[in-house]
């Protein structure tokens, strides 16, 4: 029943006097499919409580692959595949071990590898640290840090409404902190955890020791929030104290791992492509609800709404699931390395890969025609409270997507709570609510369906 | 120095070419505050974590009454005050129980008594159980229900974006159920809880026999989301089972209790006054951290910045924390009271009742010239993703204000996972998020600061 009618109203799409309002039921009928009916909650349930952390190269990132290739299949789309890609397998090791030690007093804190880092001896180091506030700063000490832990602690600002903006002004010293410490002869760095909260979760996350030799590299670690503060208030009584710490991560072979993909071929124009994805891995402290099973599950919402509707999209809609999003990106830049070879013309991808809260709406990277024409579509979604459209960045497994006539987006979800979870060990299922999810891929949904039926602004012709 | 700052700006507010530039710059100060140094997080810690539940009557309401005065006191408020005020004394007594009976097989199945009710005879009420959808289904059957328990069953629709409308369309069931089954001789009623997730915890929340003679009243509960589901489910398979159920909460004599209120005094016009509040009572399932020990501590926390910021208010600018929301509305109506007897000017009313989350705007109750005008303001929220600005209900305590030129408005927190929480068990501390929390109070402040900067538009003189 509910087939018919939405067929009768696409017949009247071609009526561009009933368009609008035609766009305005089926987005309705997005959202209340999404609220009533969706599995992405129940793909979600199984993904983090039944298959658990996923990071690239371990066995649950490849029952994942399966996983949802398996559900995707029962979906009815035009094509369900894997992509091979040769990913890193970086393992964490035992849980690791850190204390302050002050005149004899020993406090253990919480902290955990950072991605990509090499263990610590097997005794673990232990040294004095060094408190710094920036890169820049550890520059100016020059020497001095010889020989000694290097202890990052500017905290996430806290004044940016936008959370992501703190995270990337933050960012350097987890990226870069170990290798330019490294640099200066320091023995091990010690990061504050990427969080606006005090607690004592340890986030991880990646890093790299860039062009440095590889007998120049030093292991590198994040302490929890609390735990920093403790160090931070420690160091200004007793400079002199030494810190511990013991880690046995390594980096092993890489090993062969998988994008995941669907296809609704496109009725008017399929080689036109459209992609909408997230992530498939997650760091491996927890199960990644929010980074990124949200975006995973989100994504294949959209067109399974879309296919149990019936809806014949113009331009060919694929879903793909990136692997290795964490540490190396090498699903995002696999998956355009292909589709070069194959001359694919994508017009449009949108990701979803900043956790599954109330979508708030879309992070847009295109020109001002294309920026102006989706800020076009708000209306559409204001009934939905989805309000903000911003130029900003779409997404790190479709930024690899280089065609000329793209335009990208992303899902903008409330960030207040993101950074609470982010890499942390509660990033978990329980962290998430059900309609929030879903709202999100109602909300998904509807842009891609807009772009399909009204295209991008092409270049003009030179 | 931040006060010089802010003074400074303020000595320019005259000039009309720098208003909106000195607005702005304001309201990010507001924002920055409240997301740096804010008191309300820790003061809603103590508020939910050592106080607790705070229902009227109550010893815990009274400690917060002298809690939430103390800590007003220590702001530098030009007044700081009690407001007596007689409350309903309502106590649930033992936990209650309840078990569906069917061919000799219980299953337990979680219950509260909802507020204002009777207890059932000590040995509890086993009866035949009846579901219906609506008061309308049980007129139908009439005679039907006498000597049995009525079910009320009606979810509350998950299509509406704004739960807050589902809520308001499922709530006669909680309020009136009981009194219409009374009527019809039913011995009792089990209402499905109002919460739009499946879970195991029951929500109270009052209810009112209406102009029943006393002898007529049944004792009413509600069911957990989970429990009605299987209760239903059940009933699918034997519509002749029975149900048992045991409360003994009673009404004891009404309590001297009181509002709290604290004000910082207009310099230009004092006579005019602007109210901002929330609830200091909560129901005895949890501590309300979001039903209102939130719009509690937001509301402090308004005049707490202003004063910090050596605001000097046009208007009389009133902090009161009103006891008794949840059941009886005594605080709201006898502020109102007072107010009259004093032949008070209000020009303002602000009410936080919808939960601590990331505010999204406001909902309005004005004439189409204040409703304009405050959403005339929109954009100067823009940078804090504050977007929606529309006519609705502002607030229960509020309601009660009457003055003819009064404008009202309610905080209008994204309210996805409010009825998760809602009158439950689970309306804890930890539910709460500091920076959404904060937010909402930097939201108030500025609407607050921006409705005294620029008054309200009287309506013509007749």
């Amino acid at each position: 029943m509910k087939k018919t009618i939405l067929l009768t109203v696409f017949v009247l799409n071609g009526l561009t006097t009933f368009a609008q309002s035609n766009d305005e039921k089926n987005i309705k009928l997005f959202y209340k499919k999404a609220l009533t009916e969706a599995k992405c909650y129940s793909w979600l349930e199984y993904l983090s409580n039944d298959i658990g952390s996923r990071l690239s190269g371990s066995a649950s990132a490849e029952e994942a692959v399966q996983y949802t290739k398996r559900q995707l299949e029962t979906l009815g789309l035009d094509k369900v595949y894997l992509q091979d890609v040769m990913v890193p397998h970086w393992v964490r090791g035992e849980k690791e071990t850190a204390f302050i030690l002050d005149n004899k007093v020993k406090t253990v804190v919480p902290i955990c590898a950072l991605g990509a880092s090499v263990a610590t001896p097997k005794a673990g180091i232990t040294a004095e640290i060094i408190e710094v506030q920036s890169i820049k700063e550890l520059k100016e000490l020059g020497d001095k840090v010889k020989g000694k832990i290097v202890f990052y602690n500017r905290p996430m600002n806290p004044e940016n409404v936008a959370t992501f903006i703190s995270y990337s002004e933050a960012g350097d010293q987890r990226r870069s902190g170990a290798e330019e410490a490294a640099k200066l002869g320091a023995v091990g760095a010690i990061v504050r955890s990427l969080s606006l909260r005090l607690d004592d979760f340890p986030h991880t996350g990646n890093q790299s020791y860039g062009d440095l030799p590889k007998e120049q590299y030093i292991p590198a670690a994040a302490i929890s929030t609390n735990g920093a503060e403790l160090l931070s208030k420690s160091l200004k009584k007793n400079p002199g104290l030494k810190f511990f710490f013991k880690q046995s991560c390594e980096t092993l072979p890489d090993v062969l791992s998988h994008n995941v993909i669907g296809e609704l071929t496109g009725t008017v124009t399929p080689e036109n492509i459209m992609v909408v994805g997230g992530h498939l891995d997650s760091w491996d402290l927890a199960d990644g609800s929010h980074d990124d099973g949200a975006g995973v599950v989100q994504s294949m919402e959209v067109v399974r709404i879309l296919k149990n509707l019936n809806y014949k999209p113009k331009n060919t809609i694929r879903v793909v699931l990136f692997m290795n999003e964490e540490n190396g990106g090498k699903g995002g830049a696999k998956y355009e390395e292909v589709s070069k070879e194959k001359k694919e013309n994508h017009i449009f991808a949108l990701e979803s890969d900043s956790g599954g809260f109330t979508p708030r709406g879309f992070t847009i990277e295109a020109d001002d025609a294309n920026l102006k024409k989706i800020q076009g579509y708000k209306d559409f979604f204001e009934p939905y409270l989805v309000n903000t459209f911003i130029k900003g960045h779409s997404g790190s497994d479709i930024e690899h997507l280089t065609s000329k006539t793209i335009v990208k987006a992303g899902l903008m979800p409330d960030s207040q709570r993101y950074f609470d979870y982010h890499h942390a060990a509660n990033d978990k299922f329980d962290a998430i609510d059900k309609r929030e999810l879903e709202l999100g891929a109602a909300t998904m949904t509807s842009l891609i369906y807009l772009i399909d039926q009204n295209g991008i602004v092409l270049p003009a012709a030179n």
